[in-house]
């Protein structure tokens, strides 16, 4: 008999989130990690926490953005419950500033298709927005208020969820990398890892972000590739309350005692699985935040990363069965695998357990690609390896 | 008996290159530094060896830029030798880039002052530079070769110049931090540390940099400030062999196997003794990097740092006897100490030792400023501690 009844693979928050979720139905969960666990785009990300679409093909994201976003605040009141631990969650909302000629009209347009989705966005007089945050440029042209929206220090979260996975009896194998699914007879068995030893389980998640079209036995291979975000860290002597942001970047407030932590980004690019900050990207995300905050120019650079977004041919989710008894897929979540972390774990456990979804998620069926590349081959257009780093468009 | 002849205070590239000339001759000599040896403005500089005037007011510095070039190579060749170390000394020559409208103009009038000062300067066409160094910008409207200039890796040769310096029976006391200055009858005949021990000498050295100015016991205070300079390091698929600058920054090579290492920067910032990287003057430095070499921009980033520069009224070094028998100056070196080490040392062995220099230096008499302040105080121009970091102006 199997040592676990679910692998899940992937200790990232959504990974982390989905076995603790099955561990606390009583089920026997290994939680497997190729290297440090979290360490990856959840440890990257800015912790922004805004259902808003950001380009046409994210809308029909926007009622999962919405409901993960609505768990929100039981789901830190458990964690930090459980771990003993803070996860920097905070609720003043977001702030975003138009700089076009056009801003009015542009504002406009944003807060119909908000209100459309069911987002309370509301536009924000200048005025007001340098009320509410007194060192706000002076040269925006319009600015939209979203109150619904929150935040949170993505690191300590991952950190505390990790705990309470691990407190939920969730076993953790930090430092294993799973090279292949194992198929069997038309059902997953288990898991193959590097060194060639073997998980075996009745269920197998995969969680595991930008790599998973490097994992071998699902076939055709999961659609996925990373899209590199830069970022960096600044230390201010002008506090911020709000999410600050533009089309061109975000400035993240966390909690911090003395002089604020900001975090601030980001870029898209195309590199590959290359982890460099570039000369570009920073000089790109420091340009930015000078503009929504001017007073940054003097503010300390303490800290400068990057982490790879798990993305897909239309940037929605891979979420669901993979066509092969035992085996479901939770990866794909390109920018908002933190977000969407609640909602991820709640369907997950609702499938595994229960066999059934409390949301259609239909359109994420990870299946939906298999027609564009050759079985057990990546899609054809992802075959991108380009440490040069192009950038991606979007809208 | 005093147990050492002459204390060198200030184990940076002049402090330890006096100390190294001093102890040649025989001295006993103790170098004390407050903190780690040679982590300050040594370690922090970009290592370009150029004796060209960056302002007007670096004008009469040119002839002793120009000796201690000359030295250069001898002196690069002796501390390798008696280290076994190597100091990433290369002879390229600096290409320097032209951009403004009027740029033919200003080659020639620079091509006119430094021949007038004996710098053997060349006007490079711009299809000539970028034949020599084929990864740079197509957008500069003039050029100018300093065929005779180099560069050495500042922080190899002061850990080089330190191993030398023990060698040749240096006494290095780490972690000490001179307080005062003690003057008796009328003479130096000491230090005292921060835990109120004593050194006794027959000779004192200053040859702490930006600090100096703290330096009690010496009436009038030092008038040296501190300028912070900002860096940026890069690893670069496009190799490059010369230093190449502009107006606003240059790009410093370093040998290196694999991807080579450029060292680029600056800022010329009063913000006291803070030791930031700040959001504006790392991403001016990025900036400049990529449009002297627009390739940079997928460069990787690999360190940021910065360093204090001891600037003077004048902006000319503090050089000479201190009007006290037995206390003599090395400090104020602004932008050009990592230059101007072996001219300094040479001159300040020729004064300890003989009490006669072969070189005329009046114009750095370390007491030129003493009816700028009160006695005992800070000169006026430099009460400044202004840790946001206000630009300087030159020229």
């Amino acid at each position: 008999m199997p040592s676990h009844d679910v692998i899940v693979i992937g200790a990232g928050l959504v990974g982390s989130a989905i076995a603790m979720r099955l561990a606390q139905e009583g089920l026997r969960v290994a939680l497997v990690e190729k290297n440090a666990p979290g360490r990856e785009a959840s440890w990257a990300g800015a912790g922004m926490l805004s259902p808003a679409p950001d380009s046409p093909a994210s809308i029909p994201l926007v009622p999962f953005g919405r409901a993960s976003l609505s768990l929100y605040p039981q789901f830190i009141a458990e964690i930090e419950d459980i771990s003993g631990r803070r996860a920097g969650y905070r609720t003043e909302g977001a702030i975003e500033l138009l700089f076009s000629a056009d801003a009015e009209r542009a504002l406009s347009t944003l807060i119909a298709l908000h209100h459309a989705l069911g987002l309370p966005t509301e536009p924000l007089p200048i005025d007001e927005a340098i009320k509410v945050e007194p060192a706000l440029t002076h040269r925006a042209q319009a600015a939209a208020y979203f109150p619904y929206e929150a935040c949170v220090d993505n690191r300590a979260l991952t950190e505390a969820l990790l705990a309470a996975a691990s407190i939920c009896r969730v076993e953790l194998f930090p430092a294993t990398h799973v090279r292949q699914i194992v198929i069997k007879h038309g059902r997953c068995t288990g898991v193959r890892t590097e060194n060639r030893s073997l998980f075996e389980a009745r269920d197998v998640v995969v969680a595991t972000g930008a790599f998973s079209s490097l994992l071998e036995g699902i076939v055709p291979r999961l659609a996925t590739r990373p899209i590199r975000g830069q970022m960096a860290a600044l230390r201010s002597q002008q506090p911020i309350g709000h999410v600050i942001r533009c089309e061109q970047g975000y400035i993240v407030p966390r909690d911090s005692a003395g002089p604020q932590r900001l975090v601030t980004g980001s870029t898209l690019e195309d590199a590959g699985f290359n982890k460099h900050v570039t000369a570009r990207g920073i000089e790109k995300i420091l340009s930015t935040a000078q503009e929504l905050i001017p007073k940054l120019a003097n503010a300390e650079i303490t800290e400068l990363w990057c982490g790879l977004r798990p993305d897909t041919p239309d940037h929605l989710p891979l979420l669901g069965p993979a066509g092969v008894d035992g085996l479901t897929i939770a990866t794909g979540h390109y920018r908002n695998g933190i977000l969407l972390t609640p909602i991820t774990a709640k369907l997950l456990r609702e499938w595994i357990v229960e066999k059934r979804v409390s949301m259609d998620w239909e359109i994420f069926n990870p299946l939906r690609f298999a027609g564009a590349g050759s079985a057990g081959t990546t899609a054809p257009e992802f075959l991108s390896d380009n440490p040069a780093g192009s950038e991606v468009a979007h809208k």
